[in-house]
């Protein structure tokens, strides 16, 4: 089977490649810490060039195909967002184009904005192609762990709504910089400790207050000897993913029994025992759901 | 009339002093940045009298009674937590004694701990002698801002149950530490972005995620150009305080109108607002609370 796209999943901190087939199997792979924050004076050619330079000499006539903060403003060429609903055949008709190596182009997937009348607008860039990547009919609910963990709610392949939540980046804040870290000893995970957190930061006992209540509690537990400093970050983990799974559910769960979770393995199977905790039926994708998104989008831009 | 007792609130940064007459009215003032982060080798009593050496040369008979992190294990001499119930009566009960300037004994006054069974732990240290401070009968609901603000349901003069809510260090470490922060531009108050961050933060619609996601609003309302940097940080803290007003009302709030809320000025004006909004009333006080809080402490305790 011959060479037919490649395929790039290229973020903020780093770039993932995958050299895909005539039936959209992936033949290669390649990964590097070039994220578009790595990559100096707008160099991203050259970048290219060394993530995936062996394949862009040996297939010089397939298509490249890229989505994620490649697209944003601080990346290579900006892809402006596609508003919802938006599924793979709104996203091929909205795709940018970079001057890549040898003057090749590389087309660049857009990101997906959501803005509610009377609300707070949201976006994501990579997910969605990611959301893409996992074919299915009628209405699907996905989990995207990270950093900035996305809800999703998708119909029939279109992004209908979505949310952010800042769990990651509000853990590793709390860890790093705040009193809650000083108390941390290790990186290792307790297994018991994050099933405390996950049930303390999910329950909705008015009395115990919310999250920013259950955040101090961190300190106490570790106070009152209750909470060893080698269990503090992961029950801190636990208390934040299930503060979020039960937001998200509130947002996102009417009716939904399975869920799409799609996100690295650590993260993921973390999300994975929270989601079960709360009632659902998560399964997990690997982060090589972006390479089929994006030969799915490929296909429904007709670059194939 | 005659000087009767100096009292100080002695905290993690600051310190503050007040000489007390017989009628318990303030006589004098004095303040250092003298917390207990701040003295190095245990040089307590040297900071004592940097701090109010006048007055102890000058009344040389008068009892010295001082509440506040000095009577943690990082203090002067450890003064363990009283479990709730506990007011004046059951502090004075506790006082630890630490050796002052010229074998003069100072006075500490115990923090509070609440212990719910089934429940997570929480402590307070300095704001129990605040509460003491604000005389009233009957059931009485208390709001402490700060670093980690506290809620408190009085009874008859004794702190029945309390919470710590981790709002003021949220806000720091994410100010300056995370995406949000690098939003921000300078640090002038902007009256109508903390209303709408309030309004945000106290809504529970469910589609709108809870605090997690909010939180990412902030950044991506200063995407969509609908939140200008100037304006990110009262964003922010109106976000944060609106989150705890809601959950320390769905905590604390059963049946109360008044609020006894006693802290800086420029919280307490925050904290007002916010509390007004969510249609209660609230009665500000200063920090000298914790003078009178001394004063009717060193009363029960047969000092004076």
């Amino acid at each position: 089977v011959p060479a037919a796209l490649i395929a790039l999943d290229w973020g903020t901190t780093e770039a993932r490649a995958w050299l895909l087939d005539a039936a959209g199997d992936v033949r290669e792979r390649a990964e590097a810490p070039l994220g578009i924050m790595k990559v100096q004076g707008g160099a991203f050619a050259d970048a290219l060039c060394s993530l995936a330079g062996g394949w862009l000499d040996a297939e010089p006539g397939i298509p490249i195909l890229a989505s994620g903060m490649i697209g944003s403003r601080q990346g290579w060429v900006e892809a402006p967002y596609v508003p919802c609903p938006a599924g793979a055949a709104d996203l091929a008709g909205r795709l940018a184009e970079a001057p890549g190596p040898g003057g090749r182009a590389v087309r660049i997937v857009p990101g997906v904005s959501f803005d509610p009348p009377e609300g707070v607008p949201d976006v994501m860039r990579g997910e969605e192609t990611q959301i893409v990547g996992v074919p299915g009919a009628g209405r699907r609910l996905f989990v995207l762990p990270g950093t900035h963990s996305k809800w999703a709610e998708v119909e029939d392949g279109r992004i209908v709504r979505f949310r952010s939540f800042m769990t990651g980046e509000v853990f590793a804040v709390l860890s790093r910089h705040s009193i809650l870290g000083r108390l941390m000893e290790g990186e290792e995970e307790d297994e018991g400790a994050f099933a405390e957190g996950l049930a303390r930061g999910s329950a909705q006992r008015p009395g115990d207050g919310g999250l920013l209540a259950k955040l101090f509690g961190v300190r106490t537990l570790g106070l009152f000897g209750r909470l060893p400093g080698s269990a503090a970050a992961s029950y801190l983990s636990g208390l934040l993913i299930g503060c979020e799974v039960a937001e998200g559910i509130a947002a996102f769960g009417a009716g939904a029994t399975r869920v799409e979770v799609v996100g690295g393995a650590r993260l993921s199977h973390l999300y994975g025992r929270a989601l079960t905790a709360a009632g659902l039926e998560p399964r997990l994708h690997g982060e090589e759901a972006a390479a089929r998104g994006l030969w799915a989008i490929a296909k429904a831009a007709g670059v194939l």
